[in-house]
């Protein structure tokens, strides 16, 4: 038991260390030998260009998302920690696994996109984390890290390849993939007594502050985040403003409902910390498409005020009567904002918004994400 | 009472979308009718190669102010939160006060440098906070944000049309019109009891901890502030190199002053904390003419001193003579630092520095920032 | 006495600003008379492209460094308050020497890479900084800083031109060097009580999370730091991904080993904020040598193996046989990888992944890097 988990985590590294030689090239591997030099000049050009982008979605996932979880005073270490640890981990295996799903399981070159892609595997493992969180061991969290990306880049591959479905933000792909993974592994791991009295699911003042840090700098990289891996040109043009103005109407109306929900007018830092974000996650899915900025900040006005109904109202509900203990509340930021950015890009979609894709393609994608999460979940949890 | 704040934030919202379903075009909209794509493809260009400066300012409004201001152990969650609130309230208000002015009230189109001006308009709000934090209410802080960004935006107007002068870094119309502003308010809202016995008013070590990861933050991106919107080229190296060199020399003398000034030699982390920044706040107006680096750490070290002086000396005199409390010390960051700048690129247009402006135009634009600020801060306190 | 710091620190500045006076210029000086308008707007372009790189390199000296060590509860103030003012000196005179030096005395220009390598020259610094925390008073530190980078400049100069040895992440001048210099000054300052019973060397929760803010902007910047003066093009992207598969792979291997030595198999904190980052350290020598992803995991799941030993068995024999005592550890985490990278580095190139360096100009270059670090250290702490 003592050294399981050293074991566990050594053997894991070993085997990337193996299949990154069999299967991992340079970008210029393939390029020196076929191409001319103008186009590799051209390529390392875009790679420049889009690491600034790249470091963004790198705050996110270590910084953002590891402090964004220290608002519970017991679990600051487990949260920076082993959130690095995941990350670090899923970052590996998610080059291999989708790397190898979008070769056909020939050797791949790894480009400033597969390394954005990387990045994004592991978010839906750090997202389900929060569900989690206090309920399992770093043994644990090493198996569903390798589970849930392997589901992850499945259902990505699907919505992607076959779907052709337009999600250039992950409402659906990451944010309601996650959410429904890691809620349908904290069902399985529920336990009565972990619901009530649970002292270290308290917050302090100083572990607020240090939430915060993780609050807003996930929201000042949101744009980076939807538009890292968008056409280049007017499309990331596009996903960068609209991704920008959903989150700041999503602000103005979370402190509104906050305050109005809240006893006396105060305003709830898990509320602050949580739902001013809900806007950047719903408008995801259609941050690419034409829905102009008024379009994108109706969005994230709706979603702001859906994150902090869905802590004062939904969260309660969902321990009693479902039995499912959502430490971070997870369902409220990536669960609700995610599917309601998987209908907004239905009803983009439909207003003519996109010309690649279809509803149905989208309606699609939007089941096979909460399905293979659900099922995945399920999966990982009983193992 | 119970419901002022939250129907006031639902309004504004409301009005900002409305506004920009009516205003607010994306770049591409225009472009695409009238242009050819080339011009199209080096406009998005230049909005990714400026985007990360983008960033950097972003950093500098949502963590840097933000973090700063929470070396007060009581005003942590204020000053973080409702720093968040403003900013989101301010950007979008800021886009829509800016773009109708510049475009004659005309619909207009979002680039990068809108947004930038958008962040520096809302800076102008996060500045005046400083000096009123403990003081108001979030409901005063909306309409505070909404008064003093139209009346900003009218200044700016003023001395970039009209005027034609030179304030790259916006010495004079962000600090220097944010600290006048916010010092108006807060002599307005002046109340005897205020002054003495704050608990409040007190830092305690990780408070001091967490202001720091605002300087740090905010020393580091300054250079990206200062060149933001400078003329691409010459100009925009020079104001990062100038704004650079002129904060790093402004520490030096910062630490050696504190030191001087404090009993038994110590350092004084209020000093660290604020006047280590003043560098950057007074090269801004002549960050991108030719001073030379040695020029910019002259007024670095300048800047350094006489804010270590204003906290020390002048801070504790106006609030005894002149009835003004100054809670984070804004007139010492930015008030003085800001009116040395200006007078920094008055002398500067005189040697031969720069030819686009001179030193009527200057002086001009310095009067117009402190007079529109002082009249619009008494207003707002009046109402 | 009283007045020694503040004279000595305000005689330092004067000291810059007339060596900045005499011999810095901008960029464009020599240009705009003797080239085409061509190459400065391709020069300016290339500021741009690099400036992303270099903020990542700042965030780390001023934010990662600075908040690594806020570990300790008694030391938060001086190691972010003086990491700030070492660093804002240090890289005004790495400017200086490093400048002058290469130009040969004449006087010379202010590009990107000057600005990098100034903040180079400056880590140096803060790296032995780690060794004497807390042993040191500012005055001293003032001193150090002058003098280190004096020698850092000359080992520099001497690895790159002299022996034309390949050390782009400077893994041997700049972690190695800094390494041995501090060691080398902690010894000469050792004093038996300061071993013992040290009540300042402990750390508590809340601190142990403000190092945490240190190790993620470092970690995640890391991969800037290696590639920032590498060759623009395959160079710079093989750096940029090396180095951040070499971190990842570091960090499971971290973790396995501090489970497996620690009693019990908990993680401890002091290896997760640092071992993580050796990765880092260890690959940067042979970061844009063509190592493959996979050679770079090996490098880097070596390095936290070592760090993680070296924590847990070296430092506290080097404490009791040597008489050396290194307040934060750095020899775990600058040393050790830090030579490790310079053997890698002869191991690359004795392999074929460069074809610019020879293995015994790259064993010289590890021997003269740590020569003159504990000449110079010894040098130092007598002084």
């Amino acid at each position: 038991m003592r050294f399981k988990f050293p074991l566990m985590a050594i053997g894991l590294e070993v085997a990337m260390i193996v299949l990154f030689s069999l299967f991992v090239q340079y970008e210029t591997d393939h390029n020196t030998t076929s191409h001319i030099n103008n186009t590799m000049a051209a390529d390392m050009d875009g790679f420049l260009k889009l690491y600034p982008l790249f470091q963004d979605v790198h705050i996110m996932i270590f910084v953002g998302i590891g402090f964004l979880m220290t608002f519970l005073k017991k679990y600051g270490f487990s949260s920076v920690g082993i959130n690095l640890l995941i990350a670090a981990l899923g970052l590996q295996w998610g080059t291999i696994a989708q790397g190898m799903l979008h070769s056909h399981g020939k050797k791949f070159q790894i480009g400033i996109k597969n390394m954005i892609n990387a990045d994004f595997s592991t978010a839906t493992v750090l997202i389900s984390f929060g569900a989690v969180l206090g309920k399992t061991s770093p043994i644990q969290m090493l198996i569903m890290t390798i589970i849930e990306i392997s589901f992850f880049a499945g259902n990505e591959y699907l919505v992607g390849e076959i779907f052709k479905a337009s999600d250039i933000g992950a409402s659906m792909t990451i944010h309601t993939f996650g959410a429904y993974f890691g809620l349908a592994v904290a069902g399985v791991l529920y336990r009565s007594g972990l619901r009530r009295g649970h002292d270290n699911e308290e917050s302090v003042y100083h572990s607020d502050l240090f939430a915060m840090i993780g609050t807003l700098f996930l929201w000042m990289c949101w744009p980076s985040f939807n538009s890292a891996i968008a056409e280049t040109g007017d499309k990331q043009y596009m996903a960068i403003v609209n991704t920008y103005f959903s989150l700041a109407a999503c602000v103005v109306t979370t402190y509104a409902f906050s305050s109005l929900v809240q006893h006396r007018g105060k305003l709830d830092m898990v509320h602050i910390q949580n739902a001013t974000l809900a806007g950047g996650v719903a408008v995801g899915t259609c941050a690419d498409m034409t829905i102009h900025p008024y379009g994108s900040m109706v969005i994230g006005s709706i979603a702001g005020i859906v994150s902090v109904f869905g802590y004062k109202f939904l969260t309660p509900l969902i321990a009693t009567k479902l039995r499912i203990h959502d430490t971070c509340g997870i369902h409220n930021l990536h669960g609700l904002p995610g599917v309601m950015g998987g209908l907004a890009g239905i009803v983009a979609v439909a207003m003519g918004a996109s010309n690649t894709s279809t509803m149905a393609m989208q309606a699609a994608a939007l089941g096979s994400s909460i399905g293979t999460a659900v099922v995945g979940g399920l999966t990982t949890g009983a193992s």
